[in-house]
Order: structure tokens, then C-alpha cells, then sequence
């Protein structure tokens, strides 16, 4: 617990820790973001600090600087596809040295101990911390990497593969570890398999590259006409699927073997749940504000299974992105500097980005709005 | 196909085959039922004959009766929780003998080729063919249980284990098998792991049963309190969870494992799903009218899977009564003659019954109302 935290006052983000940093915040649920000088904490011996080159920006980072879960901690520093460059090692680490390329993705702590920690499932620990608008173990606010650098327990960082461009890579750390979680858990990354992904977003492409790289059939569902070319020419899908045309969809009827639904608007479950063969499984990722309708029924005759998935643990983090380094997979992205951020949040409500932005923290100026 | 059917005349129940039988029929959704005079196949080489001794009630058969699934073929003879005797054997039969005790449960017929096929999985077949009201493969309608002897394929066929009372032993031909499939397919027989049964009907309280039987802590969560009594003095469960209590709801939060939910009524999903661990599993067997509300949030933020599960396969199903005879499982029932079936069903719509009708065909006349 941090002194100022024991005294029962509130220290201000720049003093409470000895290192001076600055990143962009948003100060109140207009979701402005400006720069933010504040602090980090002393690097620790089982920390590293990097310097922060790049950072994807996630529509987390859009619902949470407007506050639209309700839970955000003013200011907020978003950011949790972080990438950078290792400046500082503390005596006990033995993941990474001075001058690694790393990334840390949703998470920054957990408690190590519970039966989701122990199965490597750190981001269904119900302590986990996320990496930013959470409270820390010193209970101090954790920033994310809209900022010049981080000190972070070497535990929630992951080695970059050395053939992987570092600004490409970056939203791998959560939209790509997002969708390849679920697929490893849920055997949607067999050979032969036919894979299903609704939406062409963020997510849903990076899901189309993985499903691919595994040697699937992979269909894409959307409800825009023009994604087909997109899916099918740019981004290597089998097929397409609109999913407002009644007869592909009847005709596509129990096909796939799995779905990755990264919708996160209200939409209808039963057309999507009668593409899957018996024992299929739609794994949610997106979570709509309001509940979905779900006839039961379609999931009781055929045996099918619906299921969430929230990220993934640090274990599979790794080795998604190897996975992804091994067989070229990075996203698809647009490189803007930290001035174009309240721009770019514009643009992500309106979905207008193919299909994920990335700041170039390194070479933005951080001081200056 | 029957030569009636070839010739595009539809021969009545009565003359269609060669063999002469009576059951109690349904002849439109007024759902009454009341006798009529039949016909069975002749035995075929991969055939037995059974005379008929017990026939459960099921839910579905109170459904089919009224057509409130809008698929009866009447007349219709409902039963899928056949108990009888062996009176002849195909030559190639070598399941069982003359003589033999035997169960039929929901399925007579399926492709015998399809993956769901190949995996044992018959009840997902799509091309299932069900004990009643379905078109059997000659394409002549297929009767039920409230009968006094059936022909069937030796596939569809259980040997009933020596000490299983026979009349008890009826529902778990598809009350059994029903709770049972799920429980083994998504791991809920473990010994020290925490079963939720939703609902305290006929599914429900042999849910509790089997997963005594497999050693685990077993609650049961129901609307009604005087289920309190029953679940845990008569039942053996450990617990019992009035789900209108919203603090006792609250204080099980996260502590399941897995449930199974009987309800088919229209019910609120979300306090149920919070009752589940992270990567827990809810498994609806029971299919409201009406979709249910689904907040995707509950599944997305612990992993949590919800899966819906329709009977078993033939595999399983005889796993299953063998599993149930080494415990001592049965149904908790009341035994009826089939001239109180229609006041047995008027009982079931109040679900005044614990926990199943069971009717004991041998003993009853069956040629008069």
C-alpha cells in the first residue's frame, strides 16, 4: 500500500510513485484525451520497466475513457496492446533482458494462488488487475500505454518473435489472443474444420488469419454486403455469408463446427447457433449492453454449445504469439501518432478503420495535445 | 415403404402390418386418449419383439398428445419409457435372448452413417427416428409404449440390469439418460465437484440421485420452498437454494461447477449462470416455449459455457442403466393403470406427481376406457 494510500489521502498520479511519466488521459466520461503527467512505480526485482513503442488501441479503451461500463477510474490512461523495448530488469527476472522486444497485453497482476491462476487462466482470476482503471497490490491506479513507458511484474509480459513487426504485432495482445484462446480450448484449431466468424472487426480478422493458419475452412458471416471482398480477397476467407440473405444462410445451415461471434452489438442468436453442426460451439467475445434472445431449443436439438471467453491466460499468450510469428500473422492496421487519438476514437464508433489503429508512441509528442 | 404408401393410399394404423396390437391413442390436440387397435411389423431379422410391461409418462408425451410442438401425426400412441419382456428374436439378434428384460427409450431408428451416427450419437442424428409419432424407415408411423407389445431394431434396445425393479427402472429411459449424457459429456460425475440441479421434476430429482452417485456435493435450486424438505430428506441432496432469495443466491456465487436445468418454463438465466465457477457449464435439458434472455456478459467474464442436451446415445444410455443398477437408482414414482392415463396427465400439467407416472401396462385392459 502506498504511503500517501496508509494516510488515508489520495496522492495525485504524478507523485505517488518516483518516476516521472506522460501518456494522454481522459479526465471525465467526455472521453477527451489530453496529456497526463504522472507516475510509475520503482522497478521491483521481479519487474521490468520498458520504454513503450507502440500501442493498439482497443474498443475498450473507447467504452472505458466514456465511462460506458461504469467502473472507470478517472484519470484514465488507456491502453493494453502495448509493445516496447526493455530498459530496465529487476535482479529476479529471467523471461527477458535489456534491449528484448515485449509486449504486455489486458493484465499487469492476479493472485497467483486461486484455482483459475493455478490452471493458467489468469484473466478469469477473480483478483486479476487489469492494466488500466484497476487497482494495483500498492492500491495506486494502473495506467496503460497511451504513455512513454511501464514497469510491469515480468509475469504479464510476453517475448516478441524476432521476425514480427512490433506495430502489426500489438494488437495481437488482445484482440489476437481474444479469439486464439477460445479456438486452442475449444478445438476450433483442427485441420478440416469449418470455422464460422461473425463480424469483420478488430477481432473477426484476426480470427479469419488464425483459422487459416490452422488449416481450416473458414466462413465469414456479416451483416455488410461489402466485407465479402474484403473477406474473401484481402483477408483469405473460404466464403462469405450475409447474414440478411435468408437462403444462404438456410443453406449454410449446420455446416460449421465452430463459431467465433465477435459482435458486440444486440443481434439475433438463432440464425447464427443453426450454422452449427451437432455439438458445435458459438464462443462469444463480444458483449452486447443489453441480453440476447436465446431459443433453447436450438441448442437442445443438436447438442450445442454456447460459451464466453474473456482474453486468455499469459501461458497461451506466448504461445499465440509465436504461433502468430511463426506463421506471419499480424494485423491488419493503421499507424497514427498520439495527437490523431481523439480522431481515431471517432472513426472506431463508426467502425471506420481496417481494422485496428496503432499509436506510435515512440515517435508522437507526448507533451503537446 | 409399405406397398400402401407406394401406391399413394395411406393403409389405416390397423392394417398396415401384419401384426395385431392395441394402445392407447390421442387423436387430435385435445390430447384424450382412449383405445385403439393397431399393427406391428413382422420381426425382422435384426428385431425383437417385446411384450410391453411398464410405460413411464414423459413431459413430451403431454406435448405431443396436445400438439403443442405442432408435429403429431395422430392418431398418436405415446411412450419412450418402455420396460418389457423379449417374446421373439431376429437371427441376427445377439444382444439379447427370449425371455430377457428390456427398455426402449425415445429412439427406434437413425442413419447409421453420419457423424453424429459414428460417434455414438444417435439422438443427434438427423435423421433420428423417434419411438412415436416420427416416419419409421418404411415410412409408416411409428407407435409408442402405451401399448402392449412392440417391434423394434435390437440397436434401440437395453438390457436391463438384474436387480433394477422394472417399473422404477422405466424412466430412466429418458428421464435417466436425459440428465445422465450431459453430466458425463461436460465432466459433472467427478467426485468433490458442485452440482446445481435446477428444478425438482422428473429429471431433477434423478439428477440429484446420480450425482450422489458419483460423489459429488449436489444442491438443488428450486422456486418452491417446500421442495427444501424433499431435496434434502428424500432426495439426500446437500443443499437446497430458493432461487427467489436473492441473498442465499448471492452467498452461491461462483461456487458450481456445473448445473443442470430442468426448468422448461420460461425463467431468468442470469442468477443461474452467476452461480457457476469461472469455466463452469449450465446445462438446459429442458426447452421453454419462449426464448430466454441471455446477458453475455455472465458468460464472457468467467468463461462460463452454457450447452443445451437432448437424451443420449445407445451407447450411453446402457452405460447409464448399468451405472444405475450397481447404485440402486430408480425413479421415485407412482404406479397407475392405463385407464387413469387421462387424469394422470391433467395431474402432470399441475406437476402433481412425484416424481413420475409410471403405467403398469400388463396389468391394465387395455381394450377399454
Amino acid at each position: 500500500m502506498a504511503a500517501a494510500m496508509m494516510n488515508g489521502k489520495s496522492a495525485s498520479p504524478e507523485e505517488e510513485h518516483p518516476r516521472k511519466a506522460v501518456g494522454w488521459a481522459a479526465r471525465d466520461s467526455s472521453g477527451v484525451l489530453s496529456p497526463l503527467t504522472f507516475s510509475r512505480r520503482a522497478n521491483g526485482d521481479d519487474d521490468i520497466t520498458l520504454k513503450i513503442l507502440y500501442c493498439g488501441i482497443c474498443h475498450s479503451d473507447l467504452h472505458t475513457i466514456k465511462n460506458e461500463w461504469g467502473m472507470t477510474k478517472y484519470p484514465v490512461i488507456p491502453g493494453h496492446e502495448i509493445v516496447g523495448v526493455v530498459t530496465e530488469v529487476g535482479k529476479n527476472v529471467t523471461k527477458v533482458k535489456t534491449g528484448d522486444k515485449v509486449g504486455v497485453g489486458c493484465m499487469v497482476g492476479c493472485c497467483h494462488s486461486c484455482e483459475s491462476c493455478k490452471q493458467g487462466l489468469e484473466n478469469y482470476c477473480p483478483k486479476v488487475i487489469f492494466t488500466y482503471s484497476s487497482i494495483y497490490h500498492d492500491g495506486t491506479i494502473t495506467y496503460g500505454g497511451y504513455s512513454d513507458m511501464l514497469v510491469v511484474n515480468e509475469h504479464f509480459v510476453v517475448r516478441f518473435p524476432e521476425n514480427m513487426p512490433l506495430d502489426k504485432g500489438a494488437p495481437l495482445l488482445c484482440a489476437g489472443i481474444t479469439v486464439y484462446s477460445p479456438m486452442k480450448t475449444f478445438g476450433l484449431n483442427e485441420p478440416g474444420k469449418h470455422l464460422g466468424v461473425v463480424g469483420l472487426g478488430g477481432l473477426g480478422h484476426v480470427a479469419v488469419k488464425f483459422g487459416k493458419a490452422f488449416g481450416m475452412k473458414v466462413t465469414v458471416i456479416s451483416s455488410s454486403p461489402n466485407k465479402e471482398k474484403e473477406a474473401i480477397e484481402r483477408l483469405g476467407a473460404d466464403s462469405f455469408l450475409l447474414s440478411s440473405n435468408p437462403e444462404k444462410m438456410q443453406a449454410a445451415m449446420g455446416t460449421m463446427d465452430g463459431i467465433i461471434n465477435t459482435v458486440s452489438a444486440v443481434h439475433q442468436l438463432m440464425p447464427l447457433i443453426f450454422l452449427l453442426k451437432a455439438h458445435g460451439k458459438m464462443i462469444l467475445v463480444g458483449a452486447p449492453e443489453k441480453p440476447l434472445e436465446l431459443p433453447v431449443f436450438s441448442l437442445i436439438m443438436a447438442g450445442r454449445i454456447l460459451a464466453g471467453s474473456c482474453i486468455g491466460g499469459m501461458k497461451d499468450t506466448q504461445e499465440m504469439i509465436d504461433f502468430a510469428g511463426k506463421h506471419n500473422i499480424t494485423a491488419d492496421i493503421e499507424l497514427i501518432k498520439m495527437d490523431y487519438v481523439n480522431e481515431a476514437m471517432e472513426r472506431l464508433v463508426k467502425s471506420d478503420v481496417r481494422y485496428r489503429f496503432v499509436i506510435d508512441v515512440a515517435n508522437s509528442s507526448l507533451t503537446a495535445a
